[in-house]
């Protein structure tokens, strides 16, 4: 199976940016250690990162004709006011799944809403690296 | 007289998004239409379609020394929350015509609410691909 | 085709009220205009205006075995809270559009919503005496 | 000086109803009191009464042309939520005085905010048929 | 024992309206059967629609010396904002029971409120025409 | 037919609590009252009562797989806040009719609200002791 | 008969600030036009203002053992927050009416709330330095 | 390792109730493959289900002693309003895991809000019965 | 004189839990303290602790006809939702104190409000093991 | 030990103001028995009342240097709304407990919410004067 | 040029109170190295503080005949609640300059709020006691 | 010391946009002016301006490795809601300044929030193209 991991605003700054939060490992390092464990499960994952709100639509757009078996959505802040992105999931009929890296629940109120989640098939928060794995799990299955 | 169209974010899938909201007919196809429209009536129209906030900002401020009689703006879901898009507005002296395909006030609360309405001359929704006629009609009068 | 034009609370004192929003033209002599624009066209057009808000519901709902292609509406202030009127376009099938001549939203906090425009096909606002005109064509396609 | 006194929806019950918050003296009583009042000081005022909305807005829009000198206003109920009352009193230039009997902010919490007031030149509230009295020796001075 | 059945805005459509939420039987089939059974157990019944708010509180208020041994009440959506209908309940002492066919706990958010419950005895909802009915037996209980 | 009474949080106390509310009748007494009711006219009721939020939605689970035709749920304080109890009604299909035997919408502000009517198939409020009656009425007929 | 008039925050100030709302007059002018008024009725006035709340308060609590036969109150600006007024208004029998020389509903949005008014006899608005003659008048019928 | 799924109010009905959200295998049959996951994976996991808020509570407080490396909780409808079960949460050191088998996101208001996840390590939502194995899975890691 | 102490949900936890909110002494130990000071003023004191809220509903219903002076109430977090025990409360005649160890106003939002104090004696917050002792104090004068 | 005892606005009218809400006794009565409770118990009490909002910061400011053990505030109306008071207390390190003579959570809605709350180290409400006592106590223990 | 600084409620604690927030100088330190700033500029400055509300408001007004060219104003706690505050700025036509040692925008939610800001020319805040001396910058520019 | 000055969405408009509010120096010969002031005390300061908000996210992000002392940043109407700059200023430890030109507090309600101030050292706002300088004289500071 091929899966899409994208990252939103920000999150090319993980493992520089508050490392208590977001651990100490940069995206680059991160996405390695995704692609390893999907290969070790016969699958493959190609990987996107944009601070830009409309570059991201755009991506999710692109996949209305692509054969991705599932997207895995970190839209960082933009999760939380990004109409326009949640207008995009509705364009395409591949499932996407909303993670987080941390428990968005257990920081500022304005982290709580999610404007994305009611256009996902699911959400994933909390497992720090570990979240965008268990999304393609959840995929797969 | 010259109008200028801009359609905003996720308006370029219409045709292959929601067909039962927005209909089959691709952006392209419409665009043509009225453009057939409008030189049937000895007028112009360009067209612009970005899915990026900023750039929709850049083309509106564009139309500060531009020779266009209106435009007509379909912002997609920026509609709702792009001040951005009304300060861009506020920038000029060119009318801009808010329009949308769909009733937007008979679908999610949240499409209820319009931020560039009050930057607006006026506002056109519900008429699928004619609610760009009517607010170049509109504009024309 | 055949339209009916209802014009609501207070749009008998057209011309006369604040003119500066509402332009100087008399309700007579706008629905003159309209009346020869649409025969212009070919079409008809009925005209009715009342104060009262169970009036302006029972004419809505008397079109439920009327012949009209569609119904604008200008229902003025009862536009932001006559859920009878809301209601009343519900007991009809004949498509309904709501029309202002200002542009509410850039006028007071409470002209901002509409509770009848769920009800609605289309909304046409801020174009003056050509609102009326707008939604006819809009009707009409 | 000559001036009209509007009573809305409910207050023809006055002297009947709720006697605890009303008194018992019915309107025609109270009307005639004030009757006496003016004309004692070589005024004059006309009564009118409704329990119809659009029925008070026809009132408030025929003194257009009247000529009063002031609208001494008691909409009852609707001064709570009649954006309709509001635009008819923004249709003339008649100064108009919204009054009340009771003292509506000492009652239920949705008497406590008037939707007319706004566009009235004053308000009146708390001195029972005194209200009425009051309110045009506000409009005389 | 005397009854007195108000139908408001829109009751005067049932039967021809969204059959699917209020059934397909007339106003007048339904005053015939509530007549029907009250008469078999010894009551009368008598009938009023109007679709105006103000004419409705006059109705209202005229039980101020009428023999009513109670009043059932269907105001449809004057329900969620008519403080005018709440006001003239509270002009009388004849018990008022507020009924609905459907259950409008479960449409529409705006129908979750009623302003005139606060100054009835009691409400039914839900039953269909059984509603008024019930309501009869309530007051005769 | 065969009809289950669930009543809930402190509706053990009627009889005893506030008797000005709830009457000076025990639930015994009461459900002795509907008993006979039920019994005179062919049917019969079966009674549940607990203070218990999981052991309301337990028994309303286990209807399930029962034969009632009908379920009259007084919810009590649980009415305004259980969305546990709103969903056990969910699970089945067995209609729910929720009651009370004041009118709840003259009492406190948080009365007004129930997160559990949305789920069932009425209400009846405000009759006292009746309301059971008049609910095992609607859901026969 | 004898009556205090109490003016609050900023009042001092009146005849030199924003003389579009408040008059050319200088407070002190007007107290004497007031004093004047009283005097040719046969009544006296006495005058106190203070920019302190809590000074305000123990001027009201002082009226607790006066012979004053009313108070007329303008607090200013505390009049949208001063919940210490309200009490103070409370702990005398004295009735005490508010009033303003704008209509306080015709500006911005916080000064359309008191948190007095509910403690008060009645309220005067919107009239100028006659609110204070009229407030007197209330008193005295 | 050893963990604890613990299943909260209505549960017990997954596979009867709503089976276009919740799927039809009964809670027993999901818990079975969880049970035969966990074993191949060397791991064992333990069950509880409760309908009663304070009897879940009680259950996460007995962890407080036991040797479970993690909770899985699927609170049902006390999601969204257990202050309780947010308490009990905090009770202890052991890590828990908030599921979903639907996405709550897509459904009704009341359902976006957990007041649990706050006290929560991570949320998983939207897989259904394989929200349950990929918390586990994130417990793990 | 005899006190019955009521604690709610998680406080069986006390000693255990958060102890830099609840400090180190269990829930027993501080029962023996409460106790002893107590019998050496000549009272005694009853102790009751459940997790479930419709069981503390139903102690507090047993207060009806027992001989208590006073109770003692720390309803845990179901003091912020619980109108069930504000209810039961009503239940009874006995007089009840809300208790909490911790000051509830210096921590989260959702413990700010409490819905059960409105029908409570009074309140007593923040004094660690000693709030017991003030309250039964407070009931003792 | 050494208390301070702060009395804000309108406690100076205690034993005059609404005697049934605040008893018959005068403030000085009701310290004179604090002062003699506490010279009972070998400590000493100090009294100061102010209406002025700056004067209780003030005074509260002067204890930054004194040698208090705990100060008793009862701020009155000034509770609601006087962040001033709640920083003057976090400018000193002496504990401040919050007092009401009534239960506050039991009048209007205005008096459920404290400003100053999460500045104290507790809160004592309900027993009229005795609240004083039991906030020394508690400060003692 | 000359401008006055003033210092609202609990200013004259600076130095003393929460030192992380607000540093270790004396209001009367910072006051003296503001002055010589200003001398060096060829400016005075003349300082102000109080705690009480009316005072400051008092102190404002008295501007009107004063020749400042600039005023100074931190309003400590009373930024977010004096209306009072704001209509004393509104009556001067000297430009005022709202200054916080603090950047109050990352404190409590109440702080986020400033209602005397919509009253003032501009706003510092967030750079110590050096905000002081850029407003006066920003005054002189 | 080095500063970079950050312009946000419409500010490449100032000069030539509502120039009551703005001015009408364009941003280049503002630009100029900054860099002439701040070459005149030994400083350098960069210039970035985009009206794309993931632009500006970039740009700052970017700093995590620059040398700058600080950043000023007027986000223009992103400031309202862009948490996508909130948190792009929290990746990196350069203090960042909040800048306007006007005093935004005395604009549109929604004008009055930021969410970008609380990730900020401080806020300037109000002072024209000088709020630039300022913000950097705070920096220096």
């Amino acid at each position: 199976m091929k899966f899409l991991i994208i990252n939103g605003v920000n999150l090319n700054m993980t493992g520089m940016r508050e490392k208590g939060v977001y651990g100490s490992q940069t995206l680059e390092q991160i996405n390695a250690e995704i692609s390893a464990y999907a290969q070790a499960n016969g699958d493959s994952v190609d990987f996107y990162q944009s601070n830009i709100e409309g570059e991201i639509c755009g991506k999710i757009q692109s996949c209305f004709n692509a054969n991705y078996d599932g997207i895995v959505l970190n839209a960082g802040a933009y999760t939380h006011y990004s109409y326009a992105i949640h207008d995009a999931i509705r364009c395409i009929t591949t499932p996407v799944v909303e993670v987080h890296m941390s428990n968005v629940h257990a920081r500022e109120e304005f982290r709580h809403t999610s404007v994305i989640a009611p256009a996902c098939k699911g959400v994933v928060a909390g497992f720090g690296k570990n979240s965008y794995v268990l999304a393609i799990e959840g995929l797969k299955r």
